[in-house]
């Protein structure tokens, strides 16, 4: 298959299960609703590492959000329901409940699991909270130095989909990430989508476990490197000098694939891009397939 | 004491120690430099709930780098020098390594305190890793999909100091934020210091401990909220609408002091600005004392 | 009428008919075609002293452009249509043809009015373009240093509407300009207006003519400048300090109005905000009317 | 010569001179002073067919104010010092004195030629000016509705020089246009010099006069398009597939060689970067003539 001349592999994406929560954070314009969004949603690339997965999936306008103020949705996500709300806890309380003129509202209304997460935050006001009502939400009004600071009683989360993926194969690097930086733009127009990784992007890339340092969890995965391409048993194509790969997690399988659907046709825009692949565990491990020819059909 | 017409409070600002580590990282374009930086240093405002606290300090053009490329100096700070050691690997490992274009260097090369981060960094490259130098830095190339990262041996790291800080009080909220973004500003064209807050900013404020809910080590410092004034003992003057604060990090208390200065001076350029003041525990806590008029002589 | 707390006063915006081309300029990512939209569309505040007025409507995602790219509508006024096809030709030429990435579409597809400017502009090419066919669209390709520039063959024009306006009255200037700011960003995103001064936003205000200067054909309104107050009849409320006004061209009345009404309600969600008016000049010299009263039923 | 494996091509950079006005805007934050300074420079790539050739030259702390307020500098430029003063007088009073919280400033306080510009935009006050002094400088303060607009009395220019210039030859387009964005990145820390062109990058290039359509001026330079190498004889060699040109003004002949030098120096860091090398008319036309290999010395 090839689209605008670009090969699209004949492969799927391996996804998996993951907690994921979803905040509404509005603010008095839409920078400084990003500025909280940015900063609740940082230091969250991966669970390995990292406290929790987490990224802005769009902003909205004043006219989708119950405070009429424009907005930014974020994700949060962990394996663990359990740590999913602490950090639910720790990344409202500690970078939205700070952040100027920010107020934050619950993403996810109809879901299941409900966290009381604004509940457990109104115990900051020491006594001289308000419950109010604002767009038929229930919210706690908390007063600040700054006036006040509105949050909803509950966040709702929902089982969603990690690790949904596809990797750009580039004549050169500044091609493959120019086509990575315009698939993350496309997809943060999406609903029910984020890109965790650092500007949305992967730069690096693993395999479980190691061959020579074998106290690691994980390590670069060597076939997919393009300087070792005549040391080892190579994955790159002979005229690709790049790869990057693109993360996405979603609230619904359908979301992570349409992200994928929308960001693998951006790239196929820009000049220099190869190839378009995907990262999988031959099927063993991942709860989902998203099979690249049946997204892009 | 009065500055463009702004009331200067005779008080001081009470700062902490800390041990701070400062890395310098550098990307194909500006751009891209800041992606990493802003990743790597997100959820971390405050080490009451974050895992650290972390700011980008300033960008620097191609001239200032060890590799030619323009750059960011970050830093991340933490009380205790072992978790700080965890911060610097988890933040450029999950951070750093994986944002495009990226390179990571030492911040501190003559501070006392060297981690070998990049050293424990390299296992990642599974023995494809070699040792190079780069602008006289001892550094490791790591294979990755992008092509390589490259992170020096070491990150240094000093005992800063925590908690510098002012307070912007004005007739209404907006001329206190727009004051507080100016300020941020100024301080982001500084060496040595950092706003590790939402743009900087602190919308809160708090006290030690509750009055009423005694479970809580910190909540709302009720005697600064503007909307409580009728309600408490206030220390809010009448013609006060919002207050915001600017919490600092620095390498030492001149940087400190110096980014509370360019900072102050900035806010007075803002109409609606009414006083300037700063947080203390009276003394007894912080090792450190900022005396506002002599900060402004 | 009183809208979150904020008197909308019971007047009208007088506007004006105008000859109004739009563009679509597409990119190879959102900031590139942002960087050509800005340039072309610079120095296009008011037809008094610039050579045209123009703005960027909104960005579009890739879904939305015949080439498959992200984009962003450009809108280029002037009372002459003669005139307008010459800023056509200029600032695509100048602007859109030499910028990085950039194609120039057809705006206005099924508008009376359609210069010829992209087949003017591809005797640039001195004999070596291409027609071609993209997404339905007759094109040149141009061959640059860069690869290629295209171009679709016709501009379309309609007759418009130019002076839209609110006034934004507020206790503070800080307050005013936040208000200000909102506003801008949420008829951002609508389709079909611009808001063509600095940043969408109005600092002075004037009236025709002069009392003292009578060379001049427009001079401060002095009845709304809050620091004439004393000195003059003054038409600003005594709790006023600031005053901003957005002005918003349309391509029709219904679109002009939509800007109004989501501009507005944005601005009465920001502290401070007093009053909302609009500028008329009695109704004896613009063809439209726009209540604010209707438009906020 | 060869830089980090660039090849230097042993040629220079023709020049001429032009007539250069330089501006200081100053604002409440650094965003409104770059808003400002943005549309006052637009439309001003190349005075082919734009009005003036103008740009940002680089922001400014407020401790480099006059009004202790963050700014930036911009340049206007014209062949003829008549138009210079009107594009003067246009662009700060149409972008400058209608954007919100903008103050302007004299660039060049000691230059010879000095334009009333300030005086002139008075009398947009109809007599309700003031005049005043702001850190030494003579201005006048203009009561507007958003409190006031403060100008001073006069703007200088000198006789500077127009098109020095660079070309970034790279396999890909990608990477001719990251290479070019680091140079403009880098260009942009400088005192005295701006890239007027989209982004401050060329991506046409051109030579005098027409072979096929004799009433063009300017048209594409056939041997510098990458997609004409097999059509005519052609000065792109083999692995390059695209080409971008930075085309500097500056106030003195050493401000555009020092622009050259770092921004040619950031073009070598980018992979993918094959050959740099300057345009000239064989020394013929311009005063100024910057050869590569002296200024990479």
């Amino acid at each position: 298959m090839r689209i605008n001349g670009v090969e699209i592999e004949d492969t799927f994406a391996e996804a998996f299960g993951i907690k994921m929560a979803r905040v509404l954070i509005t603010g008095a314009t839409p920078h400084w609703a990003r500025v909280a969004a940015q900063e609740a949603t940082g230091f969250g690339t991966s669970i390995i590492m990292c406290p929790a997965e987490a990224g802005i999936e769009r902003e909205v306008g004043g006219d989708e959000t119950p405070d009429g103020r424009p907005g930014a949705y974020i994700m949060i996500c962990h394996m663990s329901g359990k740590e999913l709300e602490n950090q639910l806890l720790a990344r409202i309380g500690q970078c939205v409940l700070t952040a100027p003129t920010a107020a934050a509202f619950n993403g996810l209304l109809d879901a299941e699991i409900q966290y009381d997460t604004g509940f457990k935050l109104k115990f900051f006001a020491d006594g001289y909270e308000k419950e109010d009502t604002i767009g038929g939400r229930r919210v706690y009004r908390i007063p600040m130095m700054q006036g006040e600071f509105i949050v909803e009683h509950s966040m709702g989360a929902v089982s969603g989909v990690a690790g949904g993926n596809f990797f750009i194969l580039a004549k050169n690097q500044m091609a493959a990430l120019m086509a990575a930086e315009t698939a993350v733009s496309a997809i943060s127009r999406l609903e029910g989508s984020i890109t965790p990784f650092p500007g949305g992007i992967v730069a690096s890339g693993s395999k479980v476990g190691a061959n020579k340092y074998k106290f690691m969890k994980a390590t670069t995965n060597e076939k997919f490197c393009p300087s070792l391409r005549d040391e080892v048993e190579t994955m790159v194509p002979p005229d690709v000098e790049a790869i990057y790969e693109i993360v996405i997690n979603g609230i619904c399988p359908d979301a992570v694939e349409k992200a994928m659907r929308y960001g693998i046709m951006a790239t196929t825009k820009i000049p220099g891009v190869v190839k378009i692949t995907a990262g999988n565990y031959g099927g063993k491990l991942g709860k989902y397939k998203m099979h690249l020819k049946e997204i892009l059909r």
